[in-house]
């Protein structure tokens, strides 16, 4: 594991054979976790094959194994979803922060286009040591959570939209201009960066 | 004036000479408004030599004559700046707005980054036929405002920022996926387009 | 529904599990008109399975349900589409205009290149309170609607066309400025936004 | 002359004591005309040192030497600008189709908002074997043009407007997916290139 | 068929279905040409139904209805590709051409790469009144073609490439920028667009 | 202070009159520190006339007043500017991160291009809470950096460099992209947002 | 073969079945190497059932005939990729390389978020007459490895990554801006130019 | 100098002050050649001012010290400038070689609009081991000249032209894109980079 965290293999672009044989290969090292992102079914299939007792969430596309997630330390991690299309990277974010050994939760439609939403989570959002805000379209709900919070907020664009949200750059551009200070951009869909960007900032010091 | 509206004359990219010339036959037409929009300081010059009584905005860069405004008539405009920068474009929206015969106001500073703001201005908002909402940046208060009202929304994204910003077209975009349905776009800085089609989404029937 | 409108449940990207199960919740309140918008053969399945009496209109991949319309009242909406490709997204327009409860009708093939066409609409265009324009390629329609008629044009870019229309990005930027003032842009293909804008803009006062 | 056609010197980005040189050159070749392009007030002080008798077209920022036009052969051209923004790049091409030996005309301000101002000039239109059209920001006006004649349409798109028009981007994609045949395009702003391209089409045969 | 040229029907977006019945009307008027772009085998197999005599060309995807060739009259076209692959979009430029009444000729494979080869058609080249250049990649063809020749150059940018092709951008940007007078672009692919341009200037006077 | 924090003025864009009245105000509430940022010449003596001891940096166009540095608390702050023109963003995160209260530090001049001056500050680097990178043209350095660090890095591009660079275009997208975890992204020169990130992550839990 | 150098078949867009026709003419001429590049495995098919003896790399989709390498003369190159994700590039490099003459090898996954790979072959790196880079994502590696050495290095951005990467302008961006000198960029993907410029550049004086 | 080669001082965005200081510690190492790049007027005084006797070519905004070019060694380079405008970036590799240990020549104003001019320099361009062609506008010089010789082809793009050209993006585009094998790309206007490369080719074996 680079720098004692989870390794990760990611899936997409690999043939099923290739994350077999990366997963037999896993399989000797039980010390460290590893995490499979970006799996299909096909990919699944694979390292399920090899490590049967891996851990599979098929809406992050995420396995882990060993499938134990270590105990929490550090801060706690808040994953905040603007709708149910963005699930998937916000699941991925999710697991990637519990499998870095953060507490996680995760919170999902809220988006300002119903501010009560977002408004009605406001213990939650200030409990939190880190929040990943996970937005497709305008991206506009970074800006409106890093203004109630004094935590870092992690933005994630994602490719949820169409026609001029351009697979994502619409809100990728947005958070780059949030008007509120306090807010960390990754690349779109990347919920694995953004999870673990999260763990790194609420670890144990 | 087309279509029973006042005429504009924009300045921009034209010399004072033409500005002046154009001034001069405005003269002979007391029975319509004309806007000089986009007027620096020379062009307001020109135009005030011609039309001593001319109204000038500097702020908006705008001129108009004759000065007075027409009675107002039809529903009511609120335009809405997010931040002080978005000023002029808001202020232009404002005055083209009443001289096209609406009842305007402005709100200003009013960004997402502190909700309160906004939230302290509802019974504001939805007393209004029509609302332009001015923003640069990220360009999400116009999603935000139409979760908040019923009426139509005119979004005018601003060329204020820097680096991804890249000169309004982020906010453009942000805009163009407002999540939240009743959001209509215009050119970015146009605060003229925005102010007509608030006076005419609000016009007499 | 919020803020008195329908509900709309935007079917692209969700599974036909998901619609369905979206579909059976649906079915517990009468009360409020729901569409599913952007609906495929599989999401019209499901939503059928769940709500026999759904209206679909395929050309539009939009269902209603209940499938009554509401009664019109406020203002007409005349939807008017550019070319034949440009119809479903000229449908949708019009079917959310309706079933908002706003009296619309619809103009095919009226594209510039053969003037003749549109101005033989004259009458029908003069009549709207709001008129929704739909057209890819080069965009040019809304610039010579908005010329014609004092109601606001609500133009929505298409991704009809090839090579340089680069998926509408040509008809948006033609929008964005068109050269007569009035005109109102949506997001590309975004025939549900124009026509909610529209039923919003001719709303009873 | 290249190919028959008179020299051109593109005088943008060099300097004045360059075009000096040029024009001193110039002085040794009576028998090929010369057109200085771009030429800024600088520029036209340069080569009238050298070349008195040069005709100066200070909006088109264009000379010619020697100053007489070759006698018309040929088909006609008429260049028509959209307003009267577009008037230098609308003049760079009657010049240089006329010193190419073309009759050519011109016609202004005939912008697609007004329909009825095109419409007045049909006999021109359809007398013409090419047609250049220079417009900018919503690049319109050449697919009208295209509608009502049978002869070929040269589009120049300029650089006229702001916001997203960036910088003639948005009539130069326009004018690429003109929905009516016959519509050639060249680069933004690019006068000179329309009326040589124009004075080609109609080159005696 | 507008303004004495054929008719085009654009199959792509078209379900068979949809082109079975135009190409049913189609067949009620056969003093009109009409052309059918952009079908593939599904869409030739529904025109054939209807009309079995269509001439059909599948490496352009182009039919025709009545099959025969109108007697050529006016100037003669050269159609040159740059590569194999752009022979697709050579044809239907070529096909367009004869079916609206020119001579045309067809050449491939003369890319900048090899100068000889280009060379080695000079005395073609130099024949025709005007010439189609397809071309994908860096689009320097139409700059040499241009450079060789008095005729106008009708450049095609094609989707040939990839990478920083991006699709046909990069030959497009290039032929707008060529550094020879007397090149005029079409859209990307447009074949069709770049055959009847063609035919408009050689059309007999 | 919104949450806690310091307030910012962003001057760019305003008049030195406007900062004038604004510093005015300030003096009102040493209570709060207030940060001037993008401060040239005129803004910075519009400040100090209203508050003669503000502290002025004026590499970093930055003004602090009251001008003593809150007491450190918290972890520390490292900022890393990959060449000497990237310094005036990475003096404003310096700045800004110990006006928030931070202990920070800076290292210049350790770009990619020779690897063994990054090396050389590896104590440096791993001792610190927080890294931010500021980097122009190949936006590589928060790679490397991320590399060889668990702590969080906040990856700042600047506009420095021509050409493809694109005003910061090229470092934003390769940080977006960095293949190591644990990289945050600010918009292009955003010197301060970097800062107030960097304070907010190593805050005093 | 143009130029002495074997000849090139590029296969993508081509059908099988034009594929086995270029083959069979290949046939006839054994005194010239061919090299079929972007061949999927129906074009592989099509090779060797005309060519059954032709060396096939699937992973390169790369063919050549005759198999045999021609004896390796000049300078050495090397080949490295930064992950296993760009092996189809690297591998196509190095083989085009060694059919061009040069004796080539590869080292693979020595991206640089991990310094050490690299730096762990720096003797071979230092031992290349020229190296070729094949990275995506962040693009970074070619500005590391151009510092470490003085050969030239040649740059290909890949398609790797997702979201930001834009399919390769993220990498090629950044090669074109990076901080060391001596780094050739070539297209997105393009190994076979890779490999062809280094065989050139090493090619025996 | 890193790795045997003269340093290099990048002046733009440096203040004379700063340039003048780097000079003065440049007067203390008479054993490395300093070239100082982009240097305007002002900077160029301050260098002189230091070093008096440094040599100074102001078309290439470039200074040299000490003054004396070093014996020429290895392969010839051959710098090609499609136009006149291109002279600056031209003269800038051309010294950048020649400072770097190589015999280099330059060849101006051949572009492809006429193919005479480049063919007429074949015996040179066929004697040089590295060619250097900068080029604007369409960039099409590179791909012919590739086409003609053996050597590799090291294409900058410069920023000449207008309109569609974006700055040097055509070209850029175009280069990345060349028909012919053998073209290495570096940034827009970089011909410092290009005369690195080019020695570093070229260099002794
Ligand atoms: N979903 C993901 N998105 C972005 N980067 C990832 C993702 N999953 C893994 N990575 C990164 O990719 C590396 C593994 O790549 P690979 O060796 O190709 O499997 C890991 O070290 C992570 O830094
Ligand atoms: N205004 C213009 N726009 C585009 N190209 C031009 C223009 N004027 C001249 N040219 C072209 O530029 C060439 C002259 O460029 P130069 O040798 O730099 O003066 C001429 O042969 C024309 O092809
Ligand atoms: N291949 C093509 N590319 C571009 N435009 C075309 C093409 N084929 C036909 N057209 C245009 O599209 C129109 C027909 O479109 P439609 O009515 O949708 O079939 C014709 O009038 C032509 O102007
Ligand atoms: N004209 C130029 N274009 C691109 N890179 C340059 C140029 N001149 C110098 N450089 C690079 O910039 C570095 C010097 O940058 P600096 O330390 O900011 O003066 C050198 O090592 C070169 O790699
Ligand atoms: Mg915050
Ligand atoms: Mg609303
Ligand atoms: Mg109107
Ligand atoms: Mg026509
Ligand atoms: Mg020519
Ligand atoms: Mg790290
Ligand atoms: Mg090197
Ligand atoms: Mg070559």
């Amino acid at each position: 594991a680079r720098r004692g965290y989870p390794e990760a293999v990611y899936c997409s672009g690999k043939t099923p054979a290739q994350v077999a044989a990366i997963a037999a290969a896993v399989g000797q090292r039980p010390d460290v976790i590893t995490l499979f992102t970006r799996a299909g079914a096909e990919h699944a299939d694979a390292v399920r094959a090899a490590l049967p007792d891996a851990h599979h969430d098929p809406d992050a596309a995420l396995l882990a194994w060993p499938p134990a997630l270590p105990p929490p330390a550090g801060g706690t991690v808040l994953v905040v979803a603007a709708g149910t299309s963005d699930l998937p990277v916000a699941r991925e974010a999710l697991l990637t922060a519990r499998y870095l050994g953060r507490e996680a939760d995760l919170i999902v439609d809220v988006g300002v286009a119903g501010l009560h939403r977002i408004l009605g989570h406001l213990p939650a959002l200030r409990a939190a040591q880190a929040i990943v805000v996970a937005a497709g379209m305008d991206g506009a709900l970074p800006s409106v959570v890093a203004g109630l919070v004094t935590a870092p907020v992690i933005a994630v664009p994602t490719s949820v939209g169409y026609g001029a949200a351009f697979n994502g750059l619409a809100p990728l551009l947005a958070m780059l201009n949030a008007c509120a200070p306090g807010v960390a951009v990754v690349n779109i869909d990347n919920g694995y960066g953004a999870g673990h960007l999260a763990a790194q900032i609420t670890a144990p010091r």
